[in-house]
């Protein structure tokens, strides 16, 4: 299955629906920086993307420190932002909560 | 416990038992880049490293996508890079393997 690119549009829509994700400068993807209380939570929620990450085949480009995880999504086979990622992004969201 | 920033001697010989780690460029910190089969064995490895970083209370900065991590080591409380960093290090390493 080929999976297209989102257009600007789509993609502006799309983002807008979502939880603090935003476009990262200067490259086709979307970013968004959680904070939590520990490492603990931190890890436990990156852990639970991690296994869906696994199970849809599409894993995220992400940077932890402590309680601080930072997210960036991208299709790297269609060199771009697709519904995969915004598929993930949403997962992302409600695993976070209100983080 | 008050703990010490390795002076540039020690941290030498530290680094020179330890497998690919290297000095940060411009900051007191040591770093390594690890690549594993796939996702999946890259996350069972950094899960690893939580449970060990938790245990020590001592946490590393990491980056990951896909099969790829890049961890950096410094302790926040020294400034720089300590006994606990070359312990957690040492562990890391053990843990990888010959990746």
């Amino acid at each position: 299955m080929t999976i297209q690119k989102l257009s600007s549009d789509e993609r502006a829509t799309q983002i807008a629906q979502l939880n603090g994700w935003q476009n990262v400068e200067g490259r086709d993807a979307i970013t968004r920086q959680f904070r939590f209380a520990d490492f603990n939570e931190a890890f436990g929620f990156m852990t639970r993307v991690a296994i869906k990450a696994q199970a849809m085949d599409h894993h995220p480009e992400w940077f932890n420190v402590y309680s601080n995880v930072e997210i960036t999504l991208s299709t790297h086979d269609a060199n771009g932002v697709t519904e995969r990622d915004i598929r993930l992004a949403r997962f992302i969201d409600e695993v976070a909560g209100g983080k």
